[in-house]
């Protein structure tokens, strides 16, 4: 299924893509080479610039992930929601390294976004579409990878006029501390 | 006033420091040089590594707190509290290059850290000294700084044994999106 043709998901303005994160969610992201696909667990993540939109993200040499992207420039960055807790922690808790199946073991469907062969995932709230900027010094030195967001797409539920809405709680987004300690995305403060 | 004399206050071992920002709150950015103070609101920044800790932050060229740092070579991160959202927006709102008074005009009572001149803010939940790692490209091309977490700190009411403690819904921290739109650290996520 494209994401284009969905009917609760809208494009968002390139220079507004830098909002999706920029209150530091957990992320999900995937990747693709050569007929096979992955997921991992991002919580380094965040905005590097409005427009064009830039984002800096880390990704470990010891994941296969990594590999994937330094093949093919590409991957997608989706933001899960409450509702996602159980798929955040499978992604997040088991390695392709490990376990080659990890992508079937995970059971998400995935939607083809406008970079036709990363998987975006299905349920999500909001999806970057990004591209490399090599780097190749930040990428080695602290598995710093910078790059370009060439598309963004939010579900219009939870994501509209440039603002985020949290009215349903189980779509929340979510943030990620460390040893299985999560937060919700809480209350606005209007004060 | 030292904060490592603050009877609330504990230093957090550096190895776990990436855990004051993993989730992604909102920060304020503290410099020093020459006897000029000052503080910005930044919400782009993230851990970038465990051991040791090192973190990566946007500071844009066209801010009085880059001037600072690229003199000083050091900055603070402090994390707020709920409780410090009109200093939040304060910090964000007037700019030291149009106001050269913003430091007085903030208020805020700072602490004295390790590192000696640069100030921490009272109040807040959680503060990390760091050092730049010059990296010439990236802070150049991207505004994009690498440093070093030199000492951590954190209120110890919010912050122990590894975990953040949000009993007291007015020392959360705070998620940043845009235009006002600020977010509380909501429910801690238990399945």
């Amino acid at each position: 299924m494209e994401i284009a043709v969905l009917p609760h998901v809208s494009p968002v303005p390139l220079h507004k893509a830098y909002l999706l994160l920029n209150h530091g969610p957990v992320t999900l992201v995937s990747s693709h080479s050569a007929g096979e696909n992955n997921l991992m667990a991002a919580a380094w993540v965040m905005p590097l610039d409005f427009e064009p939109p830039k984002i800096a993200i880390v990704i470990d040499k010891n994941t296969r992930t990594r590999a994937l992207i330094e093949k093919s420039g590409k991957f997608g960055i989706n933001i899960p929601g409450r509702d996602q807790i159980k798929l955040i922690k499978l992604a997040g808790g088991i390695s392709a390294l490990a376990s080659p199946e990890k992508w079937l073991a995970l059971g998400c469907e995935s939607l083809q976004g406008k970079q036709n062969e990363t998987p975006l995932i299905e349920g999500c709230v909001a999806w970057l579409e990004c591209e490399v900027i090599p780097e190749p010094h930040h990428q080695a030195m602290y598995d710093l990878f910078v790059a370009k967001v060439a598309f963004a797409w939010a579900d219009c539920r939870q994501f509209r006029d440039e603002r985020w809405l949290f009215d349903d709680a189980s779509r929340r987004t979510i943030h990620y501390v460390a040893g299985g300690q999560f937060f919700e995305t809480g209350l606005s403060i209007d004060n």
